[in-house]
């Protein structure tokens, strides 16, 4: 086990002549950073890019854990993950059919390979004003569309919980030969009780990347890669993390994966239980709420919403539309009143993120904070209205062929009939609003102004938006 | 200050409702690893892509360090700094000109960016059975030759210490308004005094990637990347690094960053003055060797090598030649009878790692161990013979096009004439002997056969070398 076996070979008095340049010197250093087990690839602890020892143990038992046919360790995030399966499973030139919302790597991806793109785009759920999930239909209508599509990639859980069938969707994938890859870096702690249901290898994805770091106890930058079906070439996957990883990975991080992993397989039972009951304590305490909503918690549990998606219950969705607060003055609230620190806030919502390593104490204290909050919060009848609808602009090139133009910064109020030569991405929920090679419509422009009166947080790839966007003033059509 | 500010935060009781899912909690976890803190981007944290708080002081204290234009942190080793510094600069289909002994990442950058590769071949120092520099000329030479060129890459110091003269090589670029980036990764300590000399920065390059954790006090996976001069697009640069880095990055190494260049900043006079009186206290010890012999150290610091190149005096090349024990079998002696584990070892030469976290008493233990290994050792009076001469294959099709086609796994003896589909390479020293669109030669198989004898390692992308190569056996010519 590699944890335990870089503590046991750094408590001997063995000098280190090679790199790591701090020597595990924590009388230099001083020994709050984990010098003392940040070796690089000596004798007996195997290399990563060609694992045959103790780091390829450390990865079997992450198939093991998850049932799929090879595991990869990640030690740069589930970016590599997906750079790493797009290019090991898509030909150049070839189409790759996406989900709107996929993370950011995924449209990188795509133009790293020079690939076409077709997306699908989720449905908003108007109740909660948040993006549902993706539907098999939508799949196999791109698939006829697209017969020549290389592989199928969505999000599920994404990042406020909502889970697709993953069952029905890589049915209609096999149906046509195309592999199905699920970004799981949300839904790392899928699987272990039926109480977390839609992991995506158990619905039959070939290739899911699962993030470690987000939902389980493992540091930031640790991730997974599983290949699943015959479909996908792990020797490929393999060669194409070397090309996105570090040549030197970091000892330290493998071995919070490895101490992960061992944890899962060694006591998911107990902790999931335990998780389980943390939740069904939350649930009951929230249902007091009466401003506050938060979803599919509490008096919110309706089968309306399970009808539509499935959810993930770690995900705690706290909708503020019937109050005066913003989800962002409501983070605050919880900062400073209550030394809660939430994982992301929005207009409407904020989200709390919780795993099996939240005690009742900590659920106690957020459900606390919710009931306080609630209490003094004004009611506001009605709500603020959800976003009007995005639509998908044309596009008129791939995005690879896009990036090579030069354009200008063109005021967004006379960039109507331009061609965007960059991304633009709104926060919450990061569905890119428009992708370089796309064509700037009127309604996109307004779409955008909306957006920043409902003081969403706009980005785009340049950062001067507003008020410019970065795009080829001609029309090209 | 980040390392302090991470410190003081999770000292407080703040409840973490966000990822990561270890919610730092070291009673479930133990303490053994960073969870403490291992935050994400919370308030008050800033954001490493759009920084504008307390992680964009820490890029300027590094710029500041190294007298950078820009400096960026990379906690995905210096491979991302390297694919994103080519992609920000040379435009796709573009030209680059490259040292064969760069390090594969600048390869994985020409395959990603389509790119057109030509090689600068460093001269085998025969003597010591190292790679040399780079010559001043051959830059030209090849400028000439490539008026295209977008960039030119080279690595200094390379892994066995040898520094190019890049005041005169970026000198040569500059004249043709071409800029120079330097992968340094080996020379993060270079600068900090007269007697590590070659800093790139100071040399006029444009840009360079600085691998903090090889020779400084960094945990593994931390770099940095500088620009220098005007040629280069910062902004570019700051882009392609959320491409090919994690959009999670960790605050564990972002911490040993920020640790590592307060620490230079504030003693680097009397920690460099310190390594410097242990180095020579190393020489002094390791003149009396008697069949050993350490480059350009001890009896072997002879103007002879400082005339062909800078050398960086941290790094302990140590040549077995002159005795019966390869490299590899010196090394093994040095782990099992003097608990003192080597960075490489080869056939002829092993190599040892200093930097200024070792202690008058470490280096004084080497200097033993070498003293002891000598007495024993066999003397062998001409020494095995240095490999035969490496020779540029022809080029038949850049790597990326290459890599596009199907071909077959031949036989190593029957693929004479063939296009290679693959890398191999030889370790040491790391030069790849053969890059994708490469003809394979009858001279290549026989050097191949040669080192194979002599026992260096041999690596291919697919890793069914020898016996097999994947290629594509049509002749093209």
């Amino acid at each position: 086990m590699l944890y335990d076996a870089l503590f046991h070979y750094t408590s001997r008095d063995v000098c280190p002549m090679h790199m790591p340049g701090h020597k595990r010197n924590t009388v230099l250093l001083g020994g709050r950073l984990p010098y003392a087990i940040d070796i690089t690839e000596i004798s007996g602890f195997d290399n990563l890019y060609r694992a045959q020892g103790i780091l390829r143990e450390t990865a079997q038992a992450a198939a093991a854990l998850y049932g799929s046919r090879q595991a990869f360790l990640l030690v740069n995030g589930s970016t590599a993950g997906i750079l790493a399966a797009v290019r090991a499973t898509v030909k150049p030139g070839g189409t790759l059919i996406l989900a709107r919302n996929c993370h950011k790597s995924v449209y990188h991806a795509a133009e790293l390979c020079g690939l076409h793109t077709a997306y699908l785009l989720p449905e908003t759920d108007e109740e909660a004003g948040i993006e549902g999930s993706i539907a098999p239909g939508q799949v196999a209508a791109s698939l006829a569309e697209h017969p020549d599509a290389g592989l199928v990639v969505i999000t599920s859980p994404t990042y406020t919980g909502v889970i697709s069938d993953i069952s029905s969707i890589s049915a209609v994938c096999h149906q046509r030969g195309v592999p199905l890859m699920v970004d799981q870096a949300h839904g790392a702690h899928l699987g272990f009780s039926p109480a977390f249901p839609g992991e995506a290898l158990k619905g039959g994805a070939d290739i899911v990347v699962t993030g470690l770091h987000k939902t389980l106890p493992a540091l930031t930058q640790c991730a997974l890669v599983h290949v699943g079906g015959s479909l996908i070439d792990a020797d490929a996957v393999a060669r194409e993390l070397s090309v996105f990883q570090t040549s030197s990975p970091s000892y330290v991080l493998m071995a919070s994966i490895d101490h992960c992993i061992r944890l899962l397989a060694e006591r998911k039972g107990d902790l999931f239980r335990a998780y389980e009951a943390n939740l069904a304590s939350f649930d009951l305490a929230v249902r007091d709420l009466k401003k506050l909503r938060v979803l599919c918690h509490g008096s919110d549990v309706l089968a309306r919403h399970r009808r539509l998606f499935l959810f993930d219950p770690g995900k705690i969705v706290i909708l503020t539309e019937n109050t005066a607060l913003t989800g962002t003055e409501f983070a605050r609230l919880l900062r400073t009143r209550h030394q809660i620190e939430l994982e992301m806030a929005g207009t409407r919502y904020a989200v709390a993120m919780t795993s099996i390593c939240d005690t009742a104490e900590t659920f106690a204290r957020l459900a606390d904070a919710l009931l306080d909050v609630d209490r003094r919060a004004e009611l506001v009848s009605g709500g603020r209205k959800p976003e009007s609808a995005f639509t998908l602009p044309a596009q008129r090139m791939p995005i690879c062929e896009a990036l090579r133009l030069d354009g200008c910064l063109l005021p967004l109020a006379e960039s109507a009939g331009a061609t965007a030569l960059e991304y633009v991405w709104a926060y919450p929920p990061g569905v890119p609003l428009i992708v370089p090679g796309e064509r700037i419509d009127p309604d996109f422009i307004r779409y955008l102004k909306y957006l920043g009166d409902a003081e969403i947080a706009l980005d785009s790839t340049r950062g001067k938006l507003p008020p410019h966007i970065y795009a080829k003033p001609q029309q090209f059509d």
